[in-house]
């Protein structure tokens, strides 16, 4: 199964005044950590939009373990556990350079046509590439 | 059980390029739902962050149904449905103005000494409120 | 000339690790203030999105006077100070509850039509509208 | 004089319902583009934070020229222009993948105490930094 990692840098933005990342900056971190997986796949997902088909969060099961801090520099680990004909399950996993786990993710992924706004088939080279990564 | 309503407008800085609602901004609304709920009861966080003590976000099971949209006015419902010493478990719905589910959570909140970066125990004067709301 | 006036409360999201609000979110601020200075004479922007024109900043001059804090009650005064035919200046005030200014910005926003990425004339009931406010 | 430059890639939580990245956002993309010029300079704001010092902005004044898009690769060029004793006036730049400008601003960053939420002097080894700089 491939893993896709990117590194994340913490700034303030990502930060709250209780001195750790806000929790709805994870939902962000995880969803660049798919756009860059599907991207080493060469899937580009401005290509997909530019199709009027984007990838959309239907569920979302997070557990915040330990906090982030300004500064700090994390991995974001990406897989797709299973998948479907209009949907992607993709396992996460956020780490901090000591390499201790401080959030992990699972979320479900529709494919949407957007003018419809209605599930629609993921494209075959899509499902090609996510099946090889498997 | 009380539950807390609290009225959202959708700005252009919540949307994005697929034209709807970004899904981390529904953790944003269901934070502001919550503190509204803690105001109901004259709980106020910047009262309990200068005694260095926080709620955190230890777990988000969120199920996005359909999306908002620009401009449209949202609802979000708040309630708590279990307490134990030093955590609250939070169930919340957020509809659209034609009473339409569009997004639930239940999230777990510990509370926690931000010195230790510790959970510590729910200050009584909010135990004695949640209780009486449930 | 009119003053519209936007109460807003910070949240946690709001803030960062420095304990005070993020830069960048006054100009969140203060586009919720031009939005809401715009409905009150009844222009709805999304009416407006979906007839492909939307209002773009071109232009930002803030200066940040005095920090905002963690669940204060700000409010964003607006107002427009000049337009031309494609364009509209606004000038903008951040108070805190005791009436301190914290922050202004003023802001040109041109009339762009989104399909060609171009200037447009702002419609003519917009103009009126703007023209009875100064 | 010397310049740094970060790399920065358009995710949807850059972009908004007009199709293109949310104003405020560039704040965001400058700030990043601040913290990697002092980190070349191996000036690490956590240690500051520690310090209870922190940069903070007092005026920007920004231009946008032309629309960042989803998926894009933008670069964000940093220099200093001047200095004093307890801020600094940043000059920075973000262009697309083409080279074209999209975006400029001039940003003055004080220095201060976030204990006593005053103005401090620069430490002296950031001013020895950026006086090598320019």
């Amino acid at each position: 199964m491939l893993t896709s990692t990117l590194p994340i840098r913490i700034y303030y933005e990502d930060t709250d005044a209780g001195g750790v990342v806000y929790y709805a900056n994870y939902l962000k971190f995880f969803e660049r950590g798919r756009t860059e997986f599907l991207r080493e796949f060469n899937i580009q997902q401005d290509t997909l939009l530019a199709k009027k088909i984007a990838f959309m969060v239907k569920k979302v099961d997070m557990d915040c373990i330990k906090s982030a801090l300004f500064n700090q520099l994390l991995s974001v680990n990406t897989e797709v556990i299973s998948h479907r004909k209009a949907s992607l399950m993709f396992s996460q996993k956020i780490f901090n350079e000591a390499g201790e786990l401080l959030c992990q993710a699972d979320t479900l992924i529709a494919c949407v046509n957007l003018d419809k706004m209605k599930p629609t088939a993921i494209p075959t080279e899509i499902i090609e590439v996510i099946t090889r990564a498997r």
